[in-house]
C-alpha cells in the first residue's frame, strides 16, 4: 500500500505538465520507480493492488498493469503469485540513495580536463547565426538556385536509390573528389588529382585535422598577426603555441620565418585574402614559403577560404599550385562559395599524408553524408556551381563598391575602410579614439554585428582598433539603412 | 626566345592527357610557368613573342595572350612595351630551386607528430563500405522510406527557404533537439529536455568530445572488455589511458570499479546491449554505477547505441534516466535506426557540460546541416521514426533467429552463436582451434565480412576467439547464401 504522501507524488507525476508527453502508464511507471529510487516504500510490504491504484488515481486498470509490468521487466519489482507486487531485491537495497533525486545537481564544482577548459575558456568559434549586417563570412543565400540543387538531388536519389544512404568512404564519394580537383586545377592553379582530395565537413575540421596529426602539444606553429580567429582557436584547442607573423600590404612577413627565434613544425596562411586585412601574398613571398616549407621539412597550411570571389583580375593561383615539394596542404570550403548549411570542405594534400588524414577523420567523425556530397559533385559538373561563383562575384563586387562608398559617407568622422581586392568583407580602421568593445556591444544592442579587429591581433598594442563588415549578404538597401543606424551607434560611443 | 627543349616542354604540357580538363591557354601558362620555376629561362632575353609562340603551337595568338596576361598577373613576367615580355625580378632569383619539380618527392621520411602517428597506427574506425555480409552495425535501407523522407525535405525548403542554407545553431536546431527528448524521454527512460541536448554528426564525434573535453591525456578512462572499438580508438587518439573491466552475463562487472587500482575520471559503457557480448547491464549494476559516478565525481558515458532493437519485451530504461545526480552522457545515433548517410547523432547533457561541449564542437566542425536536422524532426514528430522503428525490430528480430538457426546448422563443427536479445550482431564463439585472423583474411576473399572478436578484447589471453556476424542488412536469402559460403571457407581454414 502506498501512504498517502506517496499516492499523491504519483498523482503529481501523473498531472505533471512537464510530463504531457508521455503516455499515463509510463508517467506512472517513473513515479513509482521515483519512489522506488528514494527508498520511500516499505519493502516488506507490497505495493497497491493495479485495480486499488487505478482507481485512486482515475485510471484503467490495464494502465496501471502496463506500468507495473514495465516496472517488473527493468527489475525494480517482483511478482509473487498470490500475495501481490514487491520492491525488488536488487532495487531495495540502494533505499536513501535518491532521496535528492528529481531536483538534485552537482555539489561540487564543474571539473573539466585541462583542455576542456582551454576550449571552454577561448569561447569556440563564434558564428553569426541570423543573417545580420555586418557578419563576416556569411554568403547570400536568397538567390540560390535551390530549385537547381533540388533537381539534381532527385537524380541523385533516383540513380543511388538506397545506396546513397549508407556510409560514404571516408576521403569522400568519388565523383565528388574528380569535380573538386578539375575545380582547384583549372580555377585556382593548383595540382591537384582525386586521389589528394580529403572530403571533410568544413575547413575547421580540416584545420583541426592538421593541428592534431602533424603537431604536437607544444610545438610552434607559425600564424599570420592579425589572424583568422577560427583558426587560431583550432591550434590553440590542439595544445599548440601559435607564433604570430606581422602581415603588410602584400600578406604575411615571410622573410622573419628565417628569423624567428622558435622553429616551427608548420606555417598557416590565407595568400588569397588575408583575413582579416585582405591583403593578397606576393609571389615572390609565396616562393619563399615554399623554399622555407621544403629546407625546414615544415608544413604549409594554406586556407584559400572565398578566393572564389576576387574583383580585380583573375585572383593569384594558390600556393599548392607552386609547390613542386608537397609541403603544402591547400583547404577549401563551399561555406562561402555555396551555403554554411552544405558542410562541405576539402584539403588536397601531399599524396603521403593521404592515408593519416583519413585515418585520423574517421576517428573524429567517421565521413560525410553522401547525398549532399554526389548532389554537389553534379552541380559542379554541370556547370552550375561556376555560374553561380560568377553571378555572386558580381553581385558582391557591387556590394563591395556600395559599402566603401557608404562608410565614406556616413562613417567617415570615425572609421577609414580598407577596401579589399577581394573576399566578402571589409575591415574599417578607427581613425579616432574609440572604445572598440563598447562599440561593438552598442552595435549589437541595435542589431548590428560586427567583429572587432582588436581580438584579430597578437599583442594589443600593435593592433589597428576597428571592425570587420561582412557585405555579401545584403542589398545596397539593407546596407545603406544598417551604415546609417550604425553611424548613430558611432556617434554616441565616440562623444 | 624558347630554345627547342624549351619549347618541347610547353607543347608536352599542351598535349598532356592528364591536363586534358583545362583549357589551351591555362595549359600554356603552367608551362612557361613550370620552365620559370625551374630556372630554365634565359632571364636576360624576352620570351617568345605572342605571334611566334602561337604558330609553333598552333592555337591562335589569343589563347596565347591570354596565358601570358595571367603570368603577368601573377607576377612571374614583366611586359616592356616595345621590348617584350621578360621573366619577373622575383620569380628570376629563384632559379633553379624547382628543377625536380614536377616530379619530385619529398626526400625525407613523413613526420607526423606523436599522436597523428598513433591515430595512424591504430587504424582508424574502420566502416565496411559494401552491404556485405556479415557486416556489422549496418541497418537494412533497402525499405526506407525514402519517398516520405524526400516529401518532408521539399516541405522543409518550401517552409525555411534560403534560411534553411544558413548555419545552424552550434547546439543544433531547436525542433529536433525537441523531438530527440521527447523521443529519449519516451522511449528510453531518459530525463531529457531540448535544452540538454546536443546534436552531433555521430556518435563517434559524441566520443571524441567526451575524452578531450572531459579527460587530460594519461587520465584514466574504464571501458568494457570486450570493448566498441570506435570508442576505445577514440579514447587512444586523445592520448587517454583505457582500464578494461571485464563484462559477464550482466554486463560490466562494475563491483570492480571500486576495488580497481586506477582511480578513473569516467566510465564508457554500453549498457543496452554489450558491445560485442550483447549482454544487458543489470538494473543493480546501473544503480551501482551511478552511485560511483556520485562518490567519485566521475562522468558515466552511456553509449545506447541500437537500443531501439530488443526483441524480447520491452528494453530497460537508459542509466541517465535513473541518475539524479547528472554524471551522465547519453550518446544516441541513427545512423542504426534510420541510415549511415544521415550523419546525425545526439548527446544528452548534465546541465553544466553544455556550453563547454556546445563550444568545443565548435572548434571541431562548426555546427551540423541544416536542412536534415529539420527533416529529421519532421520525421520523428509525425510518427515516421517511431514506425519505421517498430518495423525494422520486427524484421531484424526474424533476421537474428533466421542467422541463428543457420548458424547451428551449417557452422556447427566451427562455432556456437550467443544469440543476443537486441541489436544488429549476433557474437559467435569458435568451438575448436581455429586461427581467427586466417578465417577472417579468408572469408573477405570470398566477399564475406566479419569483424574478429580477439580484437576487441583487452588481453589476448582472456579472449575468445570468433567473430561478429550482422545480420540487420540481410534478407534471410542472403543470409543463407553467405551462410554457405563461410561455411566452406571455414571448413578449409579449420583443416
Amino acid at each position: 500500500m502506498f501512504r498517502h504522501a506517496q499516492l499523491e507524488s504519483v498523482k503529481a507525476w501523473v498531472v505533471d505538465p512537464a510530463q504531457r508527453s508521455l503516455p499515463l502508464h509510463v508517467r506512472i511507471q517513473r513515479a513509482v520507480r521515483q519512489l522506488i529510487l528514494d527508498g520511500a516504500l516499505d519493502a516488506s510490504k507490497p505495493l497497491p493492488a493495479s485495480r486499488a491504484l487505478a482507481t485512486s488515481l482515475g485510471v484503467s486498470r490495464d494502465t496501471v498493469e502496463a506500468a507495473y509490468g514495465q516496472l517488473h521487466a527493468e527489475g525494480f519489482i517482483e511478482r509473487r503469485v498470490g500475495s501481490g507486487s514487491f520492491v525488488a531485491e536488487g532495487a531495495r537495497r540502494l533505499g536513501g540513495r535518491g532521496t535528492t533525486a528529481r531536483t538534485s545537481t552537482t555539489q561540487q564544482p564543474l571539473r573539466l580536463s585541462q583542455r576542456g577548459t582551454a576550449m571552454y575558456r577561448n569561447g569556440g568559434v563564434r558564428e553569426f547565426l541570423a543573417p545580420r549586417a555586418f557578419v563576416p563570412g556569411v554568403p547570400e543565400t536568397r538567390n540560390f538556385p535551390l530549385a537547381t540543387w533540388e533537381r539534381l538531388q532527385r537524380q541523385v536519389l533516383k540513380e543511388w536509390g538506397s545506396t546513397a544512404l549508407l556510409h560514404s568512404p571516408p576521403q569522400g564519394m568519388a565523383p565528388l573528389r574528380k569535380a573538386i580537383a578539375d575545380y582547384v586545377n583549372l580555377e585556382r592553379g593548383a595540382h591537384a588529382s582525386p586521389e589528394r582530395v580529403l572530403v571533410v565537413t568544413s575547413s575547421q575540421q580540416a584545420l583541426t585535422l592538421c593541428a592534431s596529426v602533424l603537431l604536437d602539444p607544444g610545438e610552434h606553429i607559425f600564424i599570420e598577426d592579425p589572424a583568422y580567429h577560427g583558426a587560431r582557436k583550432a591550434f590553440d584547442a590542439a595544445g599548440l603555441d601559435c607564433a604570430p607573423i606581422p602581415v603588410d600590404v602584400d600578406g604575411m612577413r615571410v622573410d622573419l620565418l628565417r628569423d624567428a627565434r622558435q622553429r616551427a613544425r608548420a606555417v598557416f596562411l590565407t595568400p588569397s585574402h588575408q583575413f582579416p586585412s585582405g591583403a593578397t601574398l606576393a609571389l615572390e613571398r609565396r616562393l619563399q614559403i615554399i623554399e622555407w616549407a621544403r629546407q625546414h621539412q615544415a608544413w604549409i597550411i594554406e586556407d584559400d577560404y572565398d578566393s572564389e570571389f576576387h574583383y580585380a583580375g583573375r585572383p593569384m593561383a594558390c600556393v599548392q599550385g607552386l609547390d613542386a615539394h608537397q609541403r603544402t596542404i591547400y583547404i577549401g570550403t563551399f561555406t562561402k562559395s555555396l551555403f554554411p548549411g552544405l558542410r562541405i570542405g576539402f584539403m588536397v594534400l601531399p599524396t603521403e599524408l593521404v592515408a593519416p588524414m583519413t585515418i585520423a577523420r574517421t576517428l573524429l567523425d567517421g565521413h560525410s553524408a553522401p547525398i549532399p556530397q554526389l548532389t554537389l559533385a553534379r552541380f559542379m559538373e554541370g556547370g552550375h556551381f561556376g555560374a553561380h561563383v560568377r553571378a555572386m562575384r558580381a553581385i558582391y563586387c557591387e556590394r563591395r563598391d556600395v559599402l566603401a562608398k557608404l562608410v565614406r559617407r556616413h562613417l567617415k568622422d570615425f572609421v577609414e575602410p580598407r577596401v579589399p581586392d577581394g573576399g566578402m568583407q571589409m575591415p574599417c580602421v578607427f581613425i579616432r579614439d574609440i572604445p572598440e568593445q563598447q562599440a561593438i556591444d552598442a552595435a549589437r544592442r541595435a542589431r548590428i554585428d560586427l567583429l572587432g579587429l582588436s581580438g584579430l591581433h597578437a599583442s594589443r598594442e600593435s593592433a589597428s582598433a576597428g571592425f570587420l563588415m561582412g557585405f555579401a549578404a545584403h542589398t545596397p538597401g539593407e546596407l545603406e539603412a544598417a551604415v546609417k543606424k550604425l553611424a548613430q551607434v558611432l556617434r554616441v560611443v565616440a562623444r
